[in-house]
C-alpha cells in the first residue's frame, strides 16, 4: 500500500494550508467518484514562485518548480476536502496544465513534467494520469502556470 | 428547495433559446449523471455582446457581462437537455472559462467571476464550482470570452 | 449497429500505433465508464503535420488536416486501451481542442472541425460530442492543433 503522506514526509514537503481561490468559486468539487480541483497556481506562503511567460522572464527549470508548486497545492486542496487523508484517492485521472508562454515556445511538456513526475514521486502508479499541456499568452496574477487537478475517489 | 427559474425571474432574465454550436458538435453531452455542455459564447439576440482582447478592446466590467451571458447560454443549452427543468441540475461542477487577453494580461479571474457569480444567483449553494479560468490570444468568432461547464444532475 | 472499424477502412485509414507521450504521463486513464485521453499533436509517422500558427504560418485547411490527425491519435489511444476494440466505445463525451492561433484569429471552430467530423464519421451519432475549442499563442513542439478527448464506454 503506496502512503502519500510518507512520500510528501520523504520528499520533505509539508502540505500547505488549502490556498483559498482569489475569486467567486470553490477550489473542489465532489461529483460522484471524482473530485475536480480549480486551477492551481504556483503560490507559497502567500507569495507566486514565477510570473510572466516562458522563457523570456521565466526558465524552464524554473517554471518546472512552479508547476511542482501548484500540483502540491491542488494536493492541499483535495486533502482539505478527504478531512486530511491523501490515501482515500484511489488515482490522478487527469492534469490540465497552462504555461505562460512567449509565443511560439514548445516546451510546455517540460514544464508540466514538474506538475506530473510530483504526481507519480506522490502516488506512485496510482499518480500516473492523463494530461493536456497548452500554452497560454496570460494567466491570473501573471503566474506563469497554472494547473487543474482530476482525482478519483 | 432552492428553485432556479424563479431566481432567473428574480433577476429579470428569460432564457434565450438554446444557442446553435457553430460547428460540427452538439450543445451538450449527458453521460451518467454528468452534463458536458460546449464552450458557450456570449451571445445575445444573435449577436457577440463583446469581442476583442481585455483590457485594450473591452474592460473588464464588459468581459464580466459577457461573461455572465456565456453562462445564462450555457444554463439555455441545459435547460433544453433536461426538458426544460433546471431544478433537475444537483449542483454545478465545473467552469472553464477562457479570457481573450491582451499579453500578460492579469484579471481573469475578475472577468470569470460574470459567470460564477451568475451560477450561484441562480442555484445558491448548488452553483458553486471549480473553475479554471486562463487567456488566450484568440477565440472562435474574436468573443472576449467562452465559457464550458459541467453541470451534475 | 455502427462499425467503427469498417469506417475506418472506409476512409482509407489505418489506426497508428498509439502515440507515444512526450513526457511524464499516461496516454489515456479510465475512471468509471469515462476514458481521458491526452491531449494529441498531429503526429504521423512520427512527424507533425502542421508546426506555426494559423493563419500566417499554416492554412485553416491544412490545420483541419492536422486536427484531424490528432482524432485519429487519439482513436488510436483509446483502441490500444480497448484491447483494439473500438465497438465498445459508447460515445463520444468531449473533445478540448486547442489551436495555434495568430493574434485574434477567429477561425478555431472551423480548424477543429477537422477532429469533429471525423469523429462523426467513424461512430455516426455516438461520435457527436461536446466540444470548447479555443486559441493559444503556443502548443508543444510547435504543433499547430491539440485535441484531447473523454470517451464513455
Amino acid at each position: 500500500m503506496h502512503d502519500p503522506h510518507a512520500e510528501l514526509t520523504r520528499l520533505g514537503l509539508v502540505l500547505p494550508a488549502a490556498p483559498k481561490p482569489v475569486a467567486a468559486y470553490v477550489p473542489a468539487v465532489r461529483t460522484g467518484n471524482l473530485i475536480f480541483v480549480s486551477g492551481q497556481l504556483p503560490m507559497s506562503s502567500g507569495q507566486l514562485l514565477a510570473t510572466g511567460p516562458v522563457p523570456s522572464k521565466i526558465s524552464i527549470e524554473d517554471a518546472q518548480k512552479a508547476a511542482r508548486q501548484c500540483a502540491l497545492n491542488a494536493l492541499a486542496v483535495v486533502a482539505d476536502q478527504l478531512g486530511g487523508d491523501l490515501r482515500k484517492i484511489k488515482r490522478v485521472v487527469r492534469l490540465g496544465v497552462f504555461v505562460q508562454s512567449d509565443d511560439r515556445f514548445d516546451g510546455q511538456p517540460k514544464v508540466a513534467n514538474g506538475a506530473s513526475e510530483f504526481m507519480q514521486e506522490v502516488f506512485g502508479d496510482a499518480g500516473r494520469h492523463a494530461r493536456a499541456a497548452v500554452g497560454t499568452n496570460a494567466l491570473p496574477l501573471d503566474a506563469t502556470v497554472e494547473v487543474e487537478v482530476i482525482f478519483e475517489v
